[in-house]
């Protein structure tokens, strides 16, 4: 799947209009015709793709799913991230030894970079910068309406996505809630790509605020985002994180937060002592 | 799996007898705790592990097929094989896009090995040689004596095995059929290899031939095995070979020849050209 969507199949069979022949599509690919038709076979084997039986030999076309999920141009293209899957994060599978060895991740072996800082890793080029934040994006214009529609967020006018990086939450939210306005915030490098690659200047009701939340304040909010955060730092760092929030809210209103985030469950083994589980995405509004 | 086989999880769980803690097993094989529950966690969900719940917390142990095809004692392990494939198979895979570009396999670019020479890359080093040809035996512990028994070869008393790397295959056929002696045809460094660490001194009914089978001649013998081969090469090579084989077999009788190898079906898409399919081992017996 990675290797099809980054040699672009899904894409040129969405634009083709028709189905092609695997010599067709490594011609117009630029690939060998073995290599392409065994990776053709295998994807009608992964349901990525159909094949029909013809008088000119076996044509090939996308799935529903391709052209609503491989192809680029797709509003719920998943491109970005399965790249950033496949180029970055498969990397580190390859040191899983290690990483269990040393209890910790390996982008120290694979990118040269302190395991402590995992964004120095993500962000460790503007290219990989950018393919991290268009794999985020992808993400959200699949549950991003969702999950801003599970709580109904029409009371607040000033919002803070804090971390909100490409912006593709805050722009599902100005879009599911008018009267909002949203501040995104994070590293002034991230706000940088974010402005001149994700946000169109026309969209006066998202606002950026550059800064680290760790190391400098945040903006005044009736109500802060925390979309895929907590689960990157420790317990010491989330404690100091959601302390900032709580005194940076409003001094009129209640501080109002959502989480979303990979949830690690505290789950009691009888006898045994509290284990923890990673049970996937949850979102939490917290009052 | 891969990772758990590596760090010696099957094999310290089998040597203990009795059920431990991820604490212990931590401790005993020197890895970080949290990196060990998680990775034992993930083997319970692939039912490498069983899991029970006791008063002094969860303990694991193996399932009956970790014990017999994950353990390095047992006489089936794929300890071997596995290494092989999660340290150098694996490692190609990163490349496929490029491998279906060039429509060629990815040794250069992962080994710094010309992609023509397979066996440059699998020999690079004695460690690689020792990886694969205990990788290769261990595939044998598994289906050589059925693939041996498939045709009874009781009538042959002199066998010549092509290429017959750490020599499990031969070892079975001696076993098999008492009557016979296996020469094991391979390259000198092989030849050494398996000497030195596969074939005891005391086996006298194998014996070994150390040679290039495409530059230098084979011997004579009345069956000739040329097994896991013909996949490796390209159509002209194995013309060469087999007809190498048919000069050199035994002239008072007809060439036997048995063939194991990954077997590429011809095809036919009805209205197109014949596809190429793997579909499997396959043996075969060419009289």
């Amino acid at each position: 799947m990675f290797t099809a969507s980054e040699l672009g199949v899904f894409d040129l069979l969405l634009e083709s209009g028709e189905p092609l022949s695997s010599d067709a599509i490594a011609a117009r690919l630029g690939t060998s015709t073995t290599g392409m038709e065994r990776l053709l076979d295998a994807c009608v084997g992964l349901k990525l793709l159909a094949v029909e039986l013809t008088k000119e030999g076996a044509l090939y076309r996308n799935t529903e799913i391709s052209n609503i999920y491989l192809t680029k141009s797709s509003p719920k293209s998943q491109y970005h991230i399965m790249m950033y899957y496949s180029n970055t994060v498969y990397l580190c599978w390859h040191y899983l030894a290690d990483a269990v060895r040393e209890g910790r991740n390996q982008y120290e072996r694979v990118f040269g970079i302190s395991s402590e800082d995992p964004f120095g890793a993500m962000y460790r080029s503007e290219e990989e910068m950018l393919k991290f934040m268009a794999g985020q994006n992808s993400v959200w214009s699949i549950c991003g309406r969702d999950v801003l529609a599970a709580f109904d967020l029409s009371p607040f006018r000033q919002i803070c996505d804090l971390g909100g990086g490409g912006g593709a939450l805050a722009r599902e939210c100005v879009s599911l809630y008018p009267n909002s306005t949203v501040t995104i915030y994070d590293l002034p490098k991230v706000v940088q790509v974010a402005k001149e690659q994700f946000i169109p200047p026309e969209e006066h009701r998202i606002t950026f605020h550059e800064g680290d939340f760790f190391n400098n304040s945040i903006p005044e909010a009736e109500l802060y985002i925390l979309s895929k955060i907590l689960h990157d730092w420790d317990d010491d760092n989330c404690r100091q994180l959601l302390a900032k929030v709580y005194k940076a809210c409003k001094p009129d209103g209640d501080p109002d937060v959502i989480l979303i985030s990979a949830w690690l469950e505290q789950q009691n083994v009888r006898g045994g002592r509290p284990r923890r589980r990673s049970t996937g995405w949850r979102t939490a509004q917290l009052d």
